[in-house]
C-alpha cells in the first residue's frame, strides 16, 4: 500500500487542524470528514471541495474504502469509536487524551495489537522542534544524569464545559516527560484548587503535580486556567549540563547552561561542600517545521509501514494512567498515590 | 527611654548588614558586637572603630548598659541565646528563622510575653517595598478573595553545610504568606528531592512545598538550589485581579493585571461557562527603600515603645510551625500533615 | 451605492491578504483579481471560487461593473495603475509606498481630487491598536508636549531584488509618525550602509534617518536588515509622560511611563538644575483586531461615502517625500536636506 | 620600584571609587587624597583612616612622595591638573573625558611622552568583562569583518550642571569602539536635541551619532537622558556572526548569533539574491571583576613598569576629537564633518 486512504472524526477545535495537514501530505489521501455540526461540515466543504462529508461517524468506521481513521471528537467519545475503527481494521489516531479511563486505553491497546492496526495518540508537543532537540541531547548524554523535569504551564485559560484543568493541559507535559526520560514513574501527590465556581464547583482549575521516577528523578508540573501570564516552560536540570526551554521565546527556545555543582574532596568537605560551576550558554538552532505535520506524516508513515510510533497506544495510556493517578491524589486531599 | 543601647551577636554573613544599618540609625547605639571569628571583629572594628567587640557573646547578654540583642548566628544557636538574652531583660532581635524547632520558638513566645520584651524575627522580605504594597492592595480589597498564592524561588544557590533549601529559603516566602493573606493555614504536603550527594544524602536542594488555608485559598512554593536561571517570582490571583511580583525586575517590581474570568448567567451556563476578562495592566511605584534598613528601625520603635512588631515572636513560630510540617512531609514522601 | 465592486490587481506577497480581508466584507464584493503569474491566481480561484481571474490587469481598470481598484503591485507599477483607475472613476487603494517618486505622488492626488475619487494608501500600522491608542493619547494631551520620537524597526530581513531598507521599511515608521504628530517634517538627514554587496553594491541594508519637526520634536529612525535581534519598538517622550510601544511585546505593547523631570525653581537652578520623576506605568488594553481588516473596511467605506481616509493621498505623498529627501541625504553622505 | 604612591584628586562623584580600589591593591600606597569640600575628606578619613587629606590639589602634585596622581574632578580641570602633575614627573589617570578639548588632549599627550611618564584615561567600559571577550572575538576573526557598531545608550538620566549628554555619555561608547574596532574614524555627523529648557536651553539631553570608519564599517550612538526605559545595548554585525552585548542583561551580557546572510551565485543572482542564514547562538561566561580594579591594577602595573596603557592618551585624545566633531557637527544642525 502506497495510500493511506483517511477519514477524521471530529470538525471542531483540533480537527481542522488534523484535516488541513492530512489534505496536504503526498502518501495520504482525505476521503472523509465526519462531523454532528453540519455548519462545521460546510466549513471544510468550502475550503476542501473534495472530501466527502457526513454526520454519521459510525458509517465511516465501516467503510471499505478507508485504512485509518483519525479521531478529534471530545475525549469520553474515543474510546467507543477507536474500538469500532480498530475492530473493523482501521488504523487509528487519537486526539490526546488516549482515552477517559486507564481501563479503556489498555483495552484499545490491546486490540490494536490483535488486529495488528497501528494506534496512535496525537501528543503533538512530542513532535515539536525544541522537545526533539532536547530528546537527542538526552540521547548523546549531554546532560548527564537528568536530575530533575520542572514543568510550568500557565495562561488565563479557556475553561470548557467537559474538563478540568488536568485532564486539558497534562497530557502535554506528561507527554513531554515520558518520551525524554527513560525512567517509570513510581508515585504521583497532586493538590488542585477550584476557586471558581461552576457546574457542582469541583473543577480544577489550578493543579500541582508531582511524579517521582523509579531512578530517583523529581518531576513537577504546575498548571493553570487562571495566571495573568502565560508561562510555557520546563526546566531540566542534569548532573553535566541545565536547560530551560521556553516554548514563548521564538529565539531561544532550548537554551542549554553549562552549569551545575562540584562537591569538593572529602578532606575539604567539612569546609565547603558543595561549588557551582557557570560556564557557556548556548540555544542551538531549532527546527521549526509544524509539529503537527511531522506528527501526521508519521502517522502515515507508520499505518503504511508496520513501523511503532513514537506516540503509540503504550505512550498514551501511560499518560492517561498519570492522570487518573493525580484525580485519585487529588480527591484524597494529596496523598502519594503509587503506580 | 529615647536611645536603644544594642549589641549584635553574630558577624558573619547577614550580621555585617545589621550592623551597619544600627550604627546609622539615629535613636539607636550600636554597643557592642560579639562573634567567635577575630577576624570578623577587626573587620568590623576597622569599619566602625568605636563599637565594642568581643568574642564571648554570653558577656553581652547580661550586660546592664545593653537594651536589646540582635542575634544573626547560625539557627540551632538561636534559641539558647534569645532565651538568655529575655531572661536578662532584653528585647531581642532574631535572624531569621527564628529557632530550628516549634517548640523553642514557643517558648521564646512565651518568655518575651512574660518579660514584656520586644522579640522580633527578621522576615526582611516582609518590609520591602513591593511586599508592603501588596499588602496595602489586599487591605483596600482591590484583587477581591485570594484565590492562590504561587512562589517560585529558584537559583544556582549556595549549597551550605547547615541547612537544607527549605531551612535556607522558605522563611521568606512562608512570611511574606503570612504576612500577605488573612488565612490560617490548615495542611501542608512537600516533596522534595536531593540529586546531590554530600553528607548522608539527604539534604533536600529542590522542594515543593503546598500549604491550604482555612479559607480555601491554595499556596505554592517552588525552591531549588539546582536551577540554571535565577527566578523569584510570586503570582497572585484574586477574584478581582491578578499580580506579579518579580523580584528581579528592577522596573516592574509589581505588576497588577486586570484580568479574570467571568461567570455567565445560569442559563447560558450549559454552553459557555466561564469568559475571561482582560484589561489595562499597571506597575505602581515602588518604594526603593532597603528592607532591612526599615525592618531596624521598627526593631528600634517597638523596643521604645512597646510597639508590637509587625514579624513579632508569633509570626516567626508561625514560620518554622510550617517549615517543620514541611520536613515531616517530605519525611513521609509527600503526605499531607495537618497543622 | 452600499456595496463597493472590488478588484485587487497584484496577488503576490501582500495581494492575498487584502483579497482575503475584501472577501469577507459585508459591503464590498471582491469580483476581480489580476496577477502576471497563473500559479498566483490558481491559489485564488482555488480559495475563493467565485473569484474571476484574470492576467490582463489593464482590463479590470476600465470595466463599468469595477468600482475600486487595490494595487499591490511592485511600486515602480502603482503609478500607472493608479493613474488609468482613477482616470476611469475609480476608487484605489495602494500598497505602500504610494508612489516611487514624490512627483508621482504629488499627480495622484490632485487627479483624485479632480475625479472625486478615494484615493488612500495602505498604511497598515496606522490602523492598528497600539498606534491608534497612542494617538488618543496624543489627542487627550495625557504625554504632554511631545519631544522626540524614537523608532527601531530592524531583524535579519528578508533582502528583495528590487529596493533597499528604506523604501522597504521606512514607510511604516514614516506614516506611524504623520499619524501620532501633528507637526511638520523641516529637515532629515540620514545615514546608510551597504555591507553585503549585491547588484551594484550600492543597495543600503541599514540606515539612520533623522527627522526634525516644525514644532521642534526630534524623530530618529533605525532600519536594518541585518540585525541578529528582532526589534520593533518606538519611544515616545513627551513633557508629561513618555511610553514604549513594543510591537513584539504581545501583552504590554503599549507601556506608558509617568516619567519625566522637573525644573526646579530659579535659585535653586545653580544648585541642582533637573530632577527626574518617577510614577506609576501602565499599560492599556490594546484591541486586537487585525490591522488590514480596520483598513479594508476604512477604505470601502470611504469610498462609499465619500469620506476622506485617514491615510488618504497627501499622507502617502508625505511619507515618499520623506523618503526622497532620506535618500537625497545618503548619497549627499548624509548632508541635512530641507522640505 | 615596586611600591607606587598614589594621591587621589577629587572625592566626589567617582573619586571614592578610584579610592577604594587604589587602597586595596597590593602594589600601590594611596597616600592622600584632596577635595575641595572639607565634608567630602571626613567621609574619606572616617572610611580610611591612614590616608592624609587636604583641600589643597596644587599641594599634591609636587610632593616628592607621591608618584602618581588619580585626577577625577569636574573636566574642565583635567587638563590643568594633569599638566602640572606630569611637569612634576608624576604618572597621571584622569577621570574620562581626558580633556574638554583636543587642542589640551594633544598637549597632554605629547608632555607624557616628553616626561616619559605613563598618561591613561580612566574609559572604565574598556576593562570590563564583556568589551574584552568582544575584544577577543575580534582578534580570532569569529565574527568576520566587522560591518557596524550599533549602541544605545539611554535612562532617564542625572542632569548635571556641567555638561551636555554627549559629553558626559559618549566617552563610554566611543572608547568602546575606539577599542573594539581596527579602523580609523573617518567622518562624523550628529544630531542632537535640548526639549528640556535650563540654562540657555542647548543643553543636549538626546544626541544621534553617526561615526564612519575608513574600512567602511559604520557606527552609531544614540544617547539620551530622557528616556523612560533604561538601554545599554550594542549591537555588532561582521560577516560571519553578529553579536548583541547587552550590559544590563546579568546572564547574557554577550550574545553570539551564528547568523548573517548569503548571496547566492550569479546565475541565480537575478532571483533570489541574499538569503538569511541562522544557526546556534551562545553566551560564553564573563568575567566579573569590578571592571574599575582591572583598571586600577593596570594604571599601577603601567606606571611601575613603563607599559603602555590600553587606554593611554592618544585613547583619550581620539575620544575628545570625536566628541569635539560631534558638537560641531550638531552646531551645524547634523552637517558631516570630516576628521
Amino acid at each position: 500500500m502506497t495510500l493511506l486512504r483517511v477519514a477524521v472524526v471530529g470538525a471542531g477545535y483540533w480537527g481542522p487542524n488534523l484535516i488541513r495537514n492530512f489534505h496536504k501530505l503526498g502518501n495520504c489521501q482525505l476521503v472523509a470528514v465526519a462531523d454532528l455540526d453540519p455548519k462545521a461540515l460546510n466549513g471544510i466543504k468550502r475550503s476542501y471541495g473534495s472530501v466527502e462529508t457526513t454526520t454519521d461517524a459510525g458509517s465511516l468506521l465501516t467503510r471499505p474504502d478507508i485504512d485509518a481513521v483519525a479521531i478529534a471528537t471530545p475525549p469520553h467519545t474515543h474510546y467507543q469509536l477507536a474500538r469500532k475503527a480498530l475492530e473493523n481494521g482501521k488504523h487509528v489516531l487519537i486526539e490526546k487524551p488516549l482515552t477517559d479511563s486507564t481501563a479503556d486505553a489498555e483495552e484499545l491497546v490491546k486490540l490494536a495489537e490483535k488486529t495488528k492496526r497501528t494506534l496512535m495518540v496525537d501528543h503533538t508537543f512530542v513532535y515539536s522542534g525544541p522537545v526533539r532537540k532536547i530528546r537527542g541531547m538526552v540521547d548523546s548524554n549531554e546532560l548527564g544524569e537528568i536530575w530533575y523535569l520542572d514543568s510550568v504551564r500557565i495562561d488565563l485559560g479557556l475553561f470548557t464545559n467537559d474538563t478540568n484543568v488536568v485532564w486539558d493541559l497534562a497530557p502535554h507535559d506528561l507527554s513531554i516527560m515520558g518520551y525524554l526520560l527513560d525512567a517509570r514513574p513510581v508515585e504521583v501527590s497532586a493538590t488542585g484548587a477550584s476557586p471558581v465556581k461552576y457546574f457542582d464547583g469541583k473543577v480544577e482549575s489550578i493543579a500541582y503535580i508531582t511524579v517521582r521516577l523509579d531512578n530517583g528523578c523529581i518531576t513537577h508540573f504546575h498548571l493553570s486556567w487562571l495566571s495573568p501570564v502565560k508561562i510555557r516552560r520546563i526546566l531540566i536540570g542534569g548532573s553535566k549540563k541545565m536547560l530551560v526551554y521556553d516554548h514563548l521565546d521564538p529565539d531561544h527556545q532550548v537554551v542549554i547552561y553549562d552549569k551545575g555543582v562540584d562537591i569538593t574532596s572529602e578532606e575539604e568537605r567539612r569546609r565547603f561542600l558543595v561549588q557551582r560551576r557557570t560556564g557557556d550558554m548556548y540555544a542551538p538552532k531549532i527546527d521549526q517545521t509544524e509539529p503537527l505535520e511531522t506528527m501526521c506524516k508519521h502517522f502515515v508513515e507508520c499505518a503504511l509501514t508496520g513501523k511503532r510510533p513514537i506516540t503509540d497506544g503504550v505512550s498514551g495510556l501511560n499518560v492517561v494512567r498519570l492522570i487518573e493517578a493525580t484525580m485519585e491524589s487529588m480527591r484524597l486531599g494529596g496523598a502519594v498515590v503509587a503506580l
